[in-house]
């Protein structure tokens, strides 16, 4: 019934996580109905996405094709001892968000998943030993998501890390800022029930 | 900090409806993780969106470049003495997935709307009057959205459509099938109320 070129666009669009038929046919037709330089921005972008970025050879972070360290590890500013090692690279974002850490980052690139067939070797793991083994890392902080597959990814790079005599800590569980006690899971009222703080 | 190509991409996300700042930039880093496949074929349908997509000279549908008429125009099945008033390409997809109209369709490409400055000579009211003077259209099916704009267009087409003799017929209101009584509002319930139905 509709024409093959909104048919095809629809198609693309309904790939994309969180993005129904309904939402897809939507888009397609508030493109079909905008000035053709909005649909030929998204193109042009989605063309360069892939072609113009690449990843930091040290941290795994995105970066701007042809450089070979992201911004991160550029900066002579940021403390070379702590390294946070996160899952993904908008993981970065949220954390330079914060703007309170002024270490560097490590990239994984996933998490630990038998299930869906991803092991150690998938990830960006035995970069992270190489780079702690070279002893100017001090602190590493995992920062993994709170969930099964980050629990479990942050004991695995325990195991791997503890031998080389490096100090690990993980991100703190607790009540969210801005929260509802009454609506905390039970896990989470449970972590911040042991995890309390000493008021002083 | 983000590179620019992903910078871009997310900035041209968020220019679409529904999108906000989060959900840009998670669908731009799928994006960036999914195989290169999927972005070629969402900058390919993008750009094919405008250059082969037109519009019906009769019944302003969309319809592929090059084809005078759409699909329902020159299908000689449709029964051309029937015509249904729509607002946007959109509404006629859904009333053909209902598939039970037989008639022809009229799509207007927007509704009055004097706050943004969308007049008559905006819409395609007038192919539409003289597509109804040229006399073989009996009935037309305003079919308009239930809103304040919908039914104020509705109401100026019927200003203009009442002196040419044609039988003029406006979409029922009511309760909504599956919906529930007790979360219907007060202007859908009075609707249901005053155009309720024999049972016979």
């Amino acid at each position: 019934m509709l024409p093959d070129p909104i048919q095809d666009l629809i198609f693309a669009l309904e790939r994309l996580p969180g993005i129904g038929p309904k939402t897809a046919s939507r888009l397609a037709f508030f493109l079909l109905r905008a000035p053709e330089e909005l649909s030929g921005q998204l193109a042009e972008a989605l063309t360069e996405l892939k072609t113009k970025t690449g990843f930091c050879q040290e941290c795994f972070n995105i970066t701007t094709a042809g450089r070979e360290r992201c911004e991160v590890c550029e900066n002579p500013q940021r403390d070379g001892s702590m390294l946070c090692v996160v899952e993904e690279p908008l993981d970065v974002l949220a954390l330079e968000r914060m703007g309170a850490y002024s270490g560097k980052y490590h990239v994984l690139h996933g998490v630990l998943s038998p299930i869906e067939g991803i092991g150690p070797d998938d990830l960006k793991i035995r970069p992270l030993v190489e780079r702690v083994r070279r002893g100017e890392v001090k602190e590493v902080i995992l920062a993994t998501n709170p969930s099964m597959e980050g629990d479990a990814t942050a004991l695995y790079l325990r195991q791997q890390l503890l031998p080389l005599n490096v100090h690990l800590t993980r991100l703190a569980r607790g009540l969210p800022v801005g929260g509802d006690l009454e609506y905390a899971d039970q896990n989470t009222l449970l972590r911040a029930l042991t995890g309390r703080q000493e008021m002083s």
